[in-house]
């Protein structure tokens, strides 16, 4: 192996640069990556301009920490394997070996504050680690970004064995994937007189970038009846017909009182079951608000980092509407390998190799991010 | 019986005139009720100031319809009842006869509409009818309201018959009783990984007139652990005390600072796990999600009316919190008797019989409703 | 119209004839349905061989009053209609018309019991009456089954708009459909740590004659991981895979050990997360629970009369193995709509038309009942 | 300190003799207990009896390998930990100090296991460790039972500090009543529409042994309706009287048709909406489904150990009745804290010092575990 990784860098916002890194020493338990593939994250691009808030409000409020190797959507092989002490498992349990492939978690969580120890599988954890985001790549052992030759994998990480027969093109979607298990939350509220996500319900997911796609893939894989898209870019919004969308709804084209009747025609006036929030811009609340049914579900998941504020009425978008809004940050430990079975059960439903539209090798990672800001793109990944 | 009924009607926002009323004829399944009791609400307070729009945004937006008979808190004797056809039952399906107490429902629902026959317990028809609030004076048979002598129930209205041992002015708790199925209803959301509503749980209640010391009581009821109360008067504040609140703060002698870093401190830094918002002024809700865990949730339950906007933060007040925000309005049918079945079971718990403060008789209306919007009452009645 | 109307009567168990009956008047609300298509169900198949006790234990035990017309998987086109006091509406609130084609609920309910007011959508009613099997012909006007050229529709049974696109042979299925929302209430019990149904989940389905196959169809819809079914029929087995299971036992060709053995082998040991049980024998539950992993539901749905008794292990199969077993009875009224609308979405996946196997006009009704009893048959259908 | 430490021995069925084991050394995250007092429990009963088969059917099958020091409901003060490395922190994230007390959770669990990812806080994992039950006292470090005066407690083991306010004698219920978050976790199964636990519901607790009598309290604390205890022992149905049961029937003076006629007659002929089984013997299970209403919930929680088997109708006792039968083991882990809460902030509503009827010092073991099978005593402990 190479004595020095190469990894890009963001030094501040607006500034990527390739460095090189010493070649990690694992300690017990932990993991080298070999990254095959990483994507481009929205959060990447929030990152790169400067919107760095995260989890406001909370004992886990936090700063990105410049420079940092970004990159969070890994696929990668072991290299090497620290298990001298003990076998490192994979979340599920399985031992693994050098030469697995294996999908990363980038939520490390202590397993013993609070949260860890009161709350499942959703990282609310008040020490969150969180790869290619908040570990500045100026502290050893450095290569904590997935946008980067290796990476090093901490020994209470979460990695996922990806089966054989996944492309890796599909593998990479995994983490949004895992996101998207949103839905699956709205079931922990469900009830057969009408609340949460029903077989047969209208789902609105307002923003089809890749976070988007996934959830327009989910909703149809637990047996949606219609899924509106909307979005700015017909490029996104064609590709999420082929993944499942019934209706798109061009936001440039069309006004929001257009939208929203719309959508309240579709259902004789009430409005959809459920709407996903994919944007991450503070004003789209409004609109999906008032796309939703009397007791639908509101799922707020895209303003991961702080937007700013938006005025809304207690009483019309909450109290009258009998809304149950949810916020929801991260994804399920449990969501990876489901995730994955799912892909590989349902490839004839889905062109999933249609996701990943653009692929940079990392000397390109500028420009990856650069274009991954374009709105006639998918996923754009890195592959180092 | 007299050949007519004498009834306070509010002819306009800020006008109570005491009317009198042809005795009605009974069609198939009607009741004539003879009130015993009748609770003065914070709708009616809104309605006195013109604050009308109800249920903005949904299907059933009103405005209510002056002249009104107001009044819906209601306890009766059945006076008189067509039952000619078929027996009329009581909610729970037992026969009833002339001479039952019984509760009433304000909420008539069509039970054909989508919402009726989709959703259950909670009036969330296209139809609705509000006893008190949304039927006009004006049409015959007139006596929609609880603030009269007699009230004209419809076929389709629910009542519940008031069990003998319990006493009139702890009866007449009943509705808001209900109302606090709020907390029952974040049980439908409940898991033991942190969601909804578990014993022990600390909850804080915004605002604590009738409704508030309801979800005070009904808290407690339900095994909670610290139970929070905020107001802006110190003679409720005391009351929530003696109805099983641990802890008070008075709005007007704290700041919102405070307030939240006083949650905060009885929970290890982390917030309430729920928080219910019994004030219905727009601006609370930021002061109440800040006050919230991770993850906790916020019952929107004190906007009834359309009180306006408020400033929130996507980011921090919805995604990053994981909140679930559950807007809720009206209240169960199913939540009378097992309410009324609580306030005796648990009479010994709870000072039942201080809860109404003040006693109006039906030509003193105009000064009782003043009364109420005193801060040194609880709940005000009219006592035909 | 003819004057008379003929009608398969079942006089006793094992006896089926042809009679004919008066053409009926229609009181208010009631409608006239001219029958086009209705199946025979495993519970018609149970009253021919005299097992009558239905819902043993309960209010509403119950035995078949014979002589009746059967059938109650009904579509139909309404004949005649009284609406002359109002219009008549469907289940979902949309005014009827002659012509219109629908589906028939046969679960008629009173609406004023306990059940019905305190639980939803499923047919608890301490009232209840079925069409098909509760209500002997003997009395007028006599209508009250499908295998008949009319069937008389009680002004408060509800019937749901069949849409045009969606086939007779397809519609036909609606019934069965609504009956596996047993798997969506399992959703009612879901959490994302275990409990209930999850995306991905192993699901076991016991049996799949028409009941069984539409569980496959349903969990497939709603993303289920793995799907096994069993029975004793390859020709059943074999359309099992065509609606979307993945793997088929043969019960007649395998041990109850190596069919265990099979789920556990596919699922690391642990066993599938849902088996749902439509055969019908006591017995078989003894293996279904032994194929369950901890914390799994069971789904106890298809000895819906009584079939005996079976010897099971407190400890074993309930408290060791933490089962939620789910006793379920019926469909939901809510069902019916959402399963049409699903199966025209998803029209694309499953072969619907080859649902329906074998059809029979009224005349060979005993032929049609007899081969229905054979392996190789899947749904038989009159078309009278 | 001594340089040994004594302990009860169960060697074999039927014998308990009283041994000496060497002061052990702590490895990392280690802690030393002084035992101050400890339950005897029912599965105590079962291992002198020689009823060890735990699990059957699942993965963690087991049965109990003599000799073993027995005692598992623990109380103790840390007299020596081993935080050389890190903080050894307590179950909720505090940091643990000598002299602090702590109750412990004997159940230790792997967290890397399929179950123990998969899965919350109830350890349903794949290489479970009972305190008192599972590890042979044969095998260094020997202390793993609480009937002796120093406890081993593992790395990875829970313990939760005893709030100072709680006397000793209640805080040593704390074991069992995080067994009654049986009732807490059929809120994960709750909605409004008649499922899992609701305000007001009737609660059948069937065996008031101190497992049963936990129960007792939790569904009052919960806010249960009328709550029926079933018992042999007049001794311990007058106790369920006094921690909150309304009635109660003793088994061996009333026929089971007329208990089971007695909770129907409670409920307008219905049943009981919740059945907790707390007996322990198989049989028992046909009269707790024949008291539950349709639709109601049967939590199967005394059946610990292999009891052998019963005769049920699956259609009379389970799909008639529409039953939710829960199997349930163990505890939650979250469940020891809010739990002591509880008990601190609702000890002025039960006599939780009547709980701890005897006390026997370690020498006097054999005895106590006689007494404990007597009728009339409810908790037994050993005072070391």
């Amino acid at each position: 192996m190479a004595e020095t990784v190469r990894a890009a860098v963001m030094v501040h916002p607006g500034k990527i640069e390739i460095q090189e890194f010493p070649f990690p020493e694992l300690e017990d338990g932990a993991l080298l990556l070999k990254v095959e593939m990483c994507g481009i994250c929205g959060t990447d691009k929030h990152t790169w301009r400067g919107e760095t808030k995260q989890y406001a409000g909370t004992n886990a409020e936090s700063d990105t920490p410049y420079p940092i190797i970004p990159g969070h959507e890994v696929i990668g092989v072991i290299a090497e394997m620290n298990d001298r002490k003990e076998p490192r498992l994979d979340y599920d349990g399985t031992p693994l070996r050098v030469g697995d492939r294996v999908a990363l978690c980038p939520d490390v969580v202590c397993g013993k504050c609070y949260y860890c120890r009161h709350t499942f599988a959703y990282p609310w954890c008040e020490n969150l680690k969180g790869y290619g985001n908040s570990l500045t790549s100026v502290e050893s052992p450095h290569l904590f970004g997935g946008w980067a030759e290796y990476m090093y994998i901490l020994p209470n990480a979460f990695v996922y064995k990806v089966p054989q027969a996944l492309p890796l093109r599909v593998a990479v979607m995994v983490e949004l994937m895992a996101v998207s298990y949103n839905l699956d939350k709205t079931k922990e509220f469900f009830t057969l007189s009408g609340e949460g996500f029903a077989t047969g319900d209208t789902v609105v997911v307002q923003g089809v970038g890749p976070m988007g796609i996934c959830h327009v893939i989910k909703a149809r894989m637990m047996g949606a009846g219609d899924i509106i898209a909307t979005d700015i870019s017909d490029y996104r919004l064609a590709l999420a017909k082929e993944f499942g969308a019934d209706y798109t709804l061009n936001v440039a084209q069309t006004t929001e009182e257009e939208r929203i009747e719309f959508v309240r025609s579709l259902t004789d006036g009430r409005g959809a079951d459920i709407v996903v929030e994919c944007v991450g811009i503070a004003q789209v609340l409004v609109e999906g608000l008032e796309m939703l049914r009397k007791g639908g579900v509101y799922v707020e998941a895209g303003n991961f980092v702080d937007t700013g504020d938006v005025l809304l009425s207690p009483h019309r978008h909450f109290c009258a509407k009998n809304v149950r809004l949810i916020g929801m940050t991260n994804h399920p430990f449990t969501g990876y390998t489901p995730s994955m079975k799912l892909m590989q059960k349902y490839s004839h439903l889905f062109p999933f190799e249609k996701f990943v539209t653009h692929e940079y090798p990392l000397a390109q990672t500028e420009q990856a991010l650069l274009r991954s800001m374009e709105p006639d793109c998918m996923k754009v990944v890195i592959v180092p």
